[in-house]
């Protein structure tokens, strides 16, 4: 691209401090640099879920890493020079970093902007049930614990890089990497005060996301600051470092968990406190506590149910909207307590999860309308394959157990906006290429290709034949993005509504040509035949040049919206999901009891994916997901002393590696949701949310003793071993 | 593009001659070449109208400039090296380059390979209309001449480039400025042999093309030959001289006409025999015969005709579809005729035109049918800003005079193939933003504007909230392409329909929003509001939003396919086109009678273009077109001895410059045809047309002369003026 500058971010190397000034007069008389912004000299206005963010900061910076100012330059050595020629004055202000402080009413206020707050307590969500104080007094067995999870990074290969570019028009086209182009560019327009009919947004091929490209981040503004600045096209390419300090993290979040059981192992009530730690800003990603919530009042059947939520601002990087979006958190809670609540009862925990499993028909405390359930053959499948009847409870002289775990996520769609919709366009021309136009986005999970399917399907055509096309707002129809595991379900919809219009248009022309109802008509292959007539046939390309080339002709074209049957809740009801995914794994370890050290030896895992579409894809999911959940079970961790990061590279960060993850077996359970394109399900989150719930049993299997926080390395259960760490029974009457 | 090689082509420096064999092996074993094809190692399959053209030639070479091998290497120089070590023997043959040579069947046959050739003779056309022997023997005056053009190039400024690239899956994209992107793909596929569905053509903005870059042509196979055995994209650039040699060019046609009329000055009849010069390979080219006959038979009223039509093949390079299309070289002759014919009744040629002037509800003999039509209008307008009655035959002393001409010619697409349709979608978007994704092309032309103009104005918004999208194969609906001036009034109508689609379905949101029946509400500016009650109003992006973020919301999407209600020729009779445009030219000039230079010193324009959608735009085409016309009439001309082309460089070519161009009065005639988009009639060729017919007449004017053949460069008029070359009147009775 001709003219392309290169842009880099000043960044604040304090977690809190008041700016007295920026002084930019010495960047900006750096030869080769062709703008400087910041706070003092542009156009912004607060974004992000609470409108608590600013691309570049003029009051306070509040975690290191926070953007000060900008530079586009010639060149990466120029623009970095100019970046050290920026003054900034700044009054260093007490900082908080742990959570649970925040909640106090006397820890230094990080939104004193924000005149509404409570504290430092971004948001606090409640949830009430039945009558869980009833609930608790029937209770035989009541386990009580508390369960934490750290800042963890989503760590996509690919750093995030945008390039925007001004026409001399003024129309702004910006290329980046996100998964909301339509939400991406709305936010673009409101924080700039750009029109937002001149923007187009392209998505280039992604290298890897898992959530952590969803939101529009500070950089994404500024880019487009430096490029409208400097009248110049500007690319912006985070490194590493960048990358793990200045977008969005899994936010950690602790539970204070109760459940009580009765005597059969029948659930009867959930208690749950729940503190997020979301950092400096709050995004989309403050919401994950709704999935929360949803694990807690809804994995299994659970009669009654006390939440209360809270979402904290804390001097740290912030959280985001990172795959499984607060289950494997949940789950990490839900599925221990679980298994304590069937040894304190003397059952297996697999009969105790069975005898609370949702099924279809159920509707959650919450309102969620669950269409179609294999949770319980899931768990059948991963009971018989792990040998799970003959081997629980009997490795723990090898240091070898066996843990299970369950989970219940969106996988129809998941209505957080006031659509959930998703538009497609099919077109066949003249030479029979039938062309997807999908608002979906391609992260590179696959769905091109299971929309492909999707359409080849519906109008019995080779998968080759189709084409899709679905990554820039010009061209595309509306989508609210990739999130909630919903491409599938949603864009699959959408295309197969419209390839079933090109499909009835065509065979309307195949009626009038091979002169025989439609009714009369079979398509194999793409060939439209009459039945019992094997002469009067045509293909595809013949048919659409027929209809085309004759007077008053036409091609094929169909557009469809799908926007799916659910609803927007309120005080946390209704059905958010057009359906719901479900899946257990069962891991089995074996535990160092000298280092701590733990060796994850086997996954077994089985998901309901309503319908396999594609079922390689549907594996690379689980797996994908699966090899994330582990290692969000062993070895990720942001560590984070006085709010820096202590090591913001790939290494020190403990992605898991090919050696510490073993085989996966996967299994698919197809249970043919109603409302599902060919009866399929979202699948791209449900393999990150039980391993670290299922290791944990391993953990507690093989050794006895429980752990409450992950990632489990080994000094932490070393930790738990020689302090004998064990399950809370609060009460045990059966 | 990483790993772009650069193409290359060798080309015959031979008029006609037999290959005996290519020998390629040296040029293959350089360093930096990967790729070299010719005709022995490649897939080709004839191509072109006739079928009689190869990529790569293998048996004969039919002109100096004919493909014979091409490489792709790492860069230029490579490249050229290699076409050097390529060593071809060739057979020498004679050769012919005169068209009426071509005719006799003793003259070297140029395509003995097919076998129904008579001769030399490509294509014969005859067609009659009435009793023309009645005619001529009623006839009080008979005029008679020959008229001539000469070859002469589209000389657009930017030359072809074409780029090739194959996805690993074997998908091909080629990036090329062609203006039928449907058709390119359809012949790319033929000819290699590749999978039409798998083919993508990308137009990115074109630099000019005037039908240069209608047709595909060898280069274009050649490169994607070339990327398909290298395995890697190559780009293939024309140089100038490459452009002159290698591309179409417009063909010389030389019409021996009759006509004949009453002594009012009421035409009885034409008389053609037309031969057109179309070079080694016939393409779409040669139908510009068909305009010329369209033009000897309809421009006026003409009760009687025949035409006899060959076109010929000749040892030089050929015939494409240059702007005007045969209609310039037609006018040229008949235009001349009506002024030697008011001459020699010894009446005013303007009142002999308007006379005979095509008139709204004629069908002409050919069939076609005039649906609205400003010709009198025209003539009237430039006869009275020429002050043509007062100066007129009047200015001769001063060795100035005043000529005219007039047209017909399609203005509302033209039926050469079996769809001249063109198909559109246009959505709205949460942001209000409006996107055209038409079928058609834009090369320059305006149409884009044009079109989001008619979709602007179906839809009541401002101009700046439509966006037009119409580059890719992929993603824009199945169009003809640009050719015979009809993007406007066929895309034009395609969108417009689309967009009233879109329209409705935002009336009928608003209608439920609004609460009120749908013909109640009025748009006004993108607002849509209640009649008498400006309370009730809503505009588009919120009328939007709000139907899009609801449950079962939608976004607004439409599509159209308009095809215009017109036949295709039988016997060339048919109404061809579903409006015709038309207008009329006067030119003043001054010539040196002692040099024959001439100077044109005035031309005034009057041009029925229906509706001027953008009056600017039809301005601009309008004065464009008669620079062109001047071009032709003045200077432009490829000088070819024995085939070869003398100097193929911008310079000698004699493209007019600013100098040449004296200022163009230009007056648009609006007649508001009833099947146009808002009443536009197509508008990218007529003002071509008339200006070498409006010059001859003008030194006919000027000096008595009379002009034969054009370029009407100084030492050919001297060159008549020293021969007293004058009209041949037949008869004259009057």
């Amino acid at each position: 691209m001709s003219g392309l500058l290169v842009g880099a971010i000043l960044r604040s190397p304090h977690p809190h401090a008041r700016i007295r000034s920026i002084d930019i007069s010495a960047a900006e008389q750096l030869p080769g640099v062709h703008a400087v912004v910041h706070a003092g000299n542009v156009e912004q206005r607060p974004f992000g879920y609470n409108h608590d963010n600013l691309p570049l900061k003029g009051d306070k910076v509040r975690f290191i890493g926070d953007e000060l100012a900008a530079v586009a330059a010639i060149d990466e050595e120029t623009a970095r020079q100019a970046l050290e020629l920026i003054r900034v004055d700044y009054e260093l202000l007490p900082a908080v970093f742990d959570p649970f402080e925040a909640l106090d009413e006397s820890s230094p206020p990080i939104h004193d902007e924000l005149p509404d707050l409570e504290g430092n307590v971004a948001m606090r969500w409640d949830f009430d049930h039945g009558d869980v104080a009833a609930a608790e007094a029937e209770a035989a067995v009541i386990v009580e614990g508390t369960y934490s999870s750290p800042q963890a990074a989503p760590a996509a290969i690919e750093t995030h890089v945008v390039i925007a570019a001004f026409d001399p028009d003024g129309h702004l086209t910006v290329w980046s990497p996100v998964h909301m182009v339509f939400m991406y560019r709305k936010e673009l327009a409101d924080c700039l005060g750009l029109d937002w009919q001149q923007i187009t947004i392209i998505q280039p091929p992604v290298g890897g996301s898992f959530g952590g490209k969803i939101d529009i981040d500070p950089h994404d503004f500024i880019t487009v600051m430096l490029a409208r600045k400097a009248r110049r096209p500007v690319r912006l390419v985070l490194s590493r470092e960048d990358e793990f300090i200045g977008t969005r993290t899994r936010q950690p979040i602790h539970f204070k968990l109760r459940t009580g059981a009765d005597a059969e192992g029948k659930l009867l009530f959930r208690d749950a406190e729940i503190v997020s730690d979301n950092g400096a800003y709050n995004g989309w990603g403050s919401h994950a506590m709704l999935v929360a919530m949803n694990t807690i009042t809804s994995m299994y059947r659970v009669p009654a149910s006390r939440v209360r939520c809270a979402v904290t601002y804390t001097n740290k990087n912030y959280g985001g909207s990172v795959r499984g979006f607060g289950n494997p958190q949940a789950t990490f809670a839900v599925e221990q307590q679980m298994e304590e609540l069937a040894d304190a009862l003397g059952m297996d925990p697999m009969d105790v999860r069975l005898r609370n499993a949702n099924q279809p028909a159920d509707v959650t405390p919450q309102g969620m309308e669950i269409t179609s359930c294999g949770l319980t053959e899931c768990l059948q499948i991963v009971r018989e394959q792990s040998g799970w009847d003959e081997r629980r409870g009997k490795l723990r002289e090898r240091h070898r157990g066996l843990g299970a775990a369950a989970y219940i996520h969106v996988g129809g769609g998941a209505r957080i906006y006031g659509s959930d919709g998703c538009g497609a366009m099919v077109k066949v021309d003249d030479s029979g290429q039938i062309t997807l136009i999908s608002g979906s986005s391609e992260l590179g999970q696959g769905s091109e290709t299971a929309l492909a399917m999707i359409v080849a399907e519906e109008m019995h055509v080779p998968l080759e034949a189709v084409h899709v096309i679905n990554s820039n707002t010009d061209v595309k129809p509306w989508d609210v993005g990739v999130h909630a595991s919903r491409t599938t379900f949603v864009a699959g919809n959408a295309a197969r509504m419209a390839a079933a219009d090109a499909r009835d248009q065509l065979l309307e022309t195949a009626a009038e040509l091979l002169e025989a109802p439609v009714d009369r008509l079979r398509i194999v292959d793409g060939t439209v035949g009459v039945v019992d007539d094997p002469e009067r046939r045509m293909d595809y390309a013949r048919l659409v040049r027929r209809r085309l080339l004759r007077e008053q002709g036409s091609v094929v074209m169909a557009t469809a919206f799908y926007d799916p049957p659910t609803e927007m809740q309120k005080e946390y009801r209704g059905n958010i999901s057009a359906a719901y995914g479900f899946g257990a794994h069962v891991a089995e370890v074996e535990v160092d009891p000298d280092t701590g050290m733990v060796r994850l030896l086997n996954l077994w895992t089985a998901h309901d994916v309503g319908r396999a579409i594609n079922p390689m894809l549907c594996e690379g999911q689980i797996e994908g997901g699966a090899a994330m959940g582990i290692g969000l079970a062993l070895s990720e961790e942001l560590v984070i002393f006085d709010g820096r990061i202590a090591a913001p590279n790939l290494h020190d960060y403990g992605l898991p590696t090919a050696l510490d993850v073993p085989r996966i077996v996967v299994n698919l359970v197809e249970t043919i949701d109603p409302r599902g394109p060919f009866g399929a399900k979202g699948i791209g989150e449900g393999g990150i949310i039980p391993p670290a719930a299922a290791i944990a049993n391993a953990i507690a299997d093989a050794t006895g003793i429980r752990p409450r926080e992950y990632p489990m390395r080994p000094w932490k259960v070393k930790g738990w071993i020689d302090t004998q760490e064990r399950s809370i029974v609060v009460r045990n009457d059966a």
